[in-house]
């Protein structure tokens, strides 16, 4: 019996691999899945060339995302046996922002010879921290003259962004600067050279770059105030290109151009979608397309995302942009900064030997065994309170100088009882976060969780179901991003009537729903309180120690 | 040549040895130092006939106390050479409050096989915390009647006073309590052995068992309040002892009885001084005997002892009696409830495996390698401010239900971080504990830090002179409160014109001495600052989580 069905192929680019499946475009059933890790990983202390990297680098190299393309393409085809004339359409996300430097001919500047040993010739991570002092004349121009980029981004540009990076540039090598013919998303190149003309999305410039769907990019003054050399900026960004496309993820940005179609071995003109940020696709993959559908996105940090019919003002929210994810949709995105690595901090540093050793001889992960040691402990029995701020705080406070603390120790506090305590402070910081849109006037009915820990943690995804008090729908999905990517390409490629039946179609539904129980959820109730008052106590100036032993850790007088 | 120097013996008893030394009384020279641990240690499962103890038992044999007298006084002797006529005095200091029920013919219950399968029948150690309950009536029945012991106590009994162990054992069982003739502090116990008739010490009376040395027992309407049974307590307690003698440490409450002559192997008739609580004994060790000089005995937990010529009411002081140390000075008692054992608590459960195995592999203690790497820490470098109420807070904030924190952590905090942290909490804590001395007009100039901590701790050392601001002197001496008890024992002895001029003569002025530093004066300042505005918070009631964490802790409702 022939095969008559028809696959689309979702990309997603992480920090370390990347990741496609190969999709049913009639049922979103995975047909295929392959990775490829990057081969220069992150580059943080020199270039490829031995050039050393001094301070606060995260660098990649773009070869290693073309390549990802080639194999992974290449694999899931070879391993399904799908015949290329069944592939309607193929997108990519990435994450954001991670721009790199192109020259007049659309290649990245780092391969030139000439620029290979400029640090910042190559692609900068979304973690790529250098750019802080930047990002602090961007919040102060627009304080000054520009207030509702404010608003767009949750009260607070942060250093991750496009422009701070940029300006990181311009401020430490004007050659580059002045060499870069524009400065993209990544996400963009890929779909760029897919199509093989400049293709934009509009999801990542609104979320990163100053770019409004409606408004365009600021005006010459705004850029002026921040460096006068900047004036003409929207020319080395998306206006550098007259002939550009722009469009939403899952609009189609053209037909996969020949040179690909053979490096791919994929048909020309097979439909590629605009590109989407790797944060985003996951609602599309768990089939979130309606208000009061929480999504927390769970790894070493959280993203939160949830949509809207119309913008609220919702505190700490990161940013409230429109169309960015659907069309007719508000996006809202908040996050915490430290889920996951919080973990992995507290499990490096702060467990008994014991503890290590009884790990070792059982074969379990250490993070295995204070979770079945904090498994036994009734709700309070730890004595423990944490603050999850051990990465600061990016959700509600958006304030990077606040810290985690312990609060509850005695003589008889074991580590899993600090443990058990940091994964309850997670929970409550996520509760904070929903109880800031509940305030705003947001629907939130019904929370989905997805990513690496949601997966692997029964008992915490217990607390955060009694923490929050409504179901939590945790995705069975392994590729929920790539899968997101994929219906977005079915959209472009107009396999369904709309992006809305696509994402019915092909999402994954299948959950393990953890319900609250009332008891717990009664318990829990007191304890969050106790957390929201020591959230306000030390979170909005009543005692600002944390940020003063910031100051004093960091020498600043 | 002759020898004709005279000397004493001073015998210390601590919670799991005894420790003796034999001193010159000319000029307080040691010796010879002899130690025995208590062959039995601490009983806390099982009793040596195999009755197994359930709950919070903390019992000792009284065979180890009477065989430690012999083999270490015996061991002094015979390693130092010197004639049994050239031995003028003994004394003996203990633990308290660490009460032992005796029968009629003065021995101790537990021996008698007819009681050896009571654990009420044995010696309670100062530690054992069974009695709670009964601490709280006393102190209902304190407010309620007899407001003058809260100021004896510094406003709140708690449960290891000799009242509250006897209440126990009313309450739990009433053959032991009926078949006690008396209920005496192991020193005195140990001191009656010795004069072979009732000897009771001022001190400990006072310290622990309501008993003023102007005002006598507290009347029958005052224990029939707390339970009927008790209207007559006094007759279980001295009172029982007709021919008693009751004497100052310091004063000889007879001579050597002929039977513990033969057995110690020294002169009967030999001077036999008041015994003395083991925490008290180490001022006369340092040679403090007079106003302005406050001590610190530092081990699991800290002991702060201060002389005055007239009682203020302090803040927090556990103690202010009348004659305590000295003929016409008040002393004050205050303490820190975690310091040694709060380090501990922290080496045992949050270090790292990679810290153990470098600490194993340099043959270090874990905390010698936590003290290397705190030491190369700037102040204020660790980010992290603690709360040392670890083991619950005894000085100036009385409150067990208190609890440890660590405030400022984050994902580049390492444990040496923390240790530091929790050292300087605990000089922050012992400044309070001094600002309370000098708000109620008490002087404190100079201060004076012994016990096993404060000779290995250098940089935990300079941390208090820094944080205290005042030279801060360490002793060189290991045993300074056989010393001390060996300087009473001279004083008894008459060998001096009286007990100051004993102190002058024979303690020991060794010290190390730390001088704060301006520059770190001013940084500490600071943090103290912060630490005394968190203390307040949690600890004065503003938020009051701390004690409902405990609550949920141990399923109070």
């Amino acid at each position: 019996m022939q095969n008559h069905a028809r696959y689309t192929i979702g990309l997603d680019y992480g920090s370390l691999s990347c990741r496609g499946v190969l999709v049913n475009i009639a049922d979103g059933k995975v047909m295929e899945e392959a990775m490829m890790a990057y081969p220069h990983g992150v580059m943080d202390h020199a270039l490829p060339d031995g050039t050393p990297l001094q301070g606060e680098w995260c660098l990649q190299h773009p070869e290693d995302y073309t390549l990802a393309l080639e194999t992974v393409v290449r694999e899931l085809i070879k391993k399904s046996g799908v015949k290329k004339e069944q592939v309607t359409g193929i997108g990519v996300d990435c994450t954001v922002c991670t721009p790199l430097p192109v020259d007049e001919h659309f290649r990245p500047l780092c391969l030139d010879p000439k620029w290979a040993s400029h640090p910042h010739a190559w692609v900068k991570m979304w973690k790529h921290h250098g750019a802080a002092s930047q990002a602090e004349d961007i919040n102060r121009v627009c304080h000054e003259r520009a207030k509702k980029y404010l608003d767009w981004y949750g009260g607070r540009i942060n250093s991750e962004c496009m422009l701070a990076k940029v300006m990181q540039v311009l401020d430490e090598d004007r050659p580059v600067f002045d060499a870069a013919a524009a400065f993209m998303e990544m996400a963009d190149y890929l779909t760029s050279l897919l199509v093989g003309k400049p293709a934009f999305s509009t999801s990542m410039a609104s979320a990163k770059a100053f770019w409004g769907i409606k408004e365009g990019y600021a005006d010459g003054e705004f850029y002026a105030a921040l460096r006068p050399e900047l004036r003409d900026l929207p020319k080395k960004l998306m206006e550098h290109y007259p002939d550009r496309t722009v469009a939403r993820p899952g609009e189609c940005v053209g037909g996969l151009c020949e040179e690909m179609a053979e490096k791919l071995g994929l048909c020309p003109g097979t439909c590629v979608s605009a590109a989407q940020m790797d944060a985003y696709t996951p609602m599309l993959g768990l089939g979130i397309a309606k208000e009061g559908k929480l999504m927390m996105v769970m790894g070493t940090s959280t993203g939160i995302m949830l949509l809207s019919r119309e913008p609220k003002a919702v505190e700490g929210v990161t940013t409230c942009l429109p169309e960015t994810y659907y069309p007719g949709f508000w996006g809202y995105s908040a996050g915490q900064a430290s889920v996951g690595d919080g973990f992995q901090w507290f499990s490096e540093n702060c467990v008994s030997a014991q503890y290590q050793q009884e790990a070792k001889e059982r074969g379990l992960h250490i993070q295995q065994l204070l979770t079945e040691k904090a498994e036994k402990l009734g709700i309070g029995e730890s004595g423990v309170m944490a603050l999850d701020w051990i990465n600061g705080n990016k959700s509600v406070l958006g304030n990077s100088r606040l810290s985690g603390a312990f609060i509850g120790i005695s003589l008889t506090t074991r580590p899993e009882h600090l443990y058990r305590a940091l994964l309850e402070a997670t929970a409550f910081g996520a509760r904070i976060v929903v109880e800031a849109f509940r305030k705003a006037g947001v629907t939130v009915e019904e929370i989905h969780a997805c990513g690496g820990i949601a997966g692997k943690n029964p008992l915490m995804m217990q607390i955060y179901a009694d923490v929050l008090g409504v179901p939590l729908h945790v995705s069975r999905l392994t590729q929920a991003p790539a899968l997101g990517m994929a219906i977005y390409a079915a959209a472009a490629a107009n396999a369904h009537e709309s992006i809305f039946a696509a994402v019915e179609k092909m999402s994954g539904q299948d959950n393990i729903i953890y319900y609250p129980s009332k008891e717990n959820q009664a318990k829990y109730e007191a304890l969050y309180q106790e957390y929201a008052l020591l959230h306000d106590y030390f979170g909005r100036g009543k005692n600002p120690v944390m940020e003063k032993l910031y100051a004093l850790k960091n020498r600043e007088e």
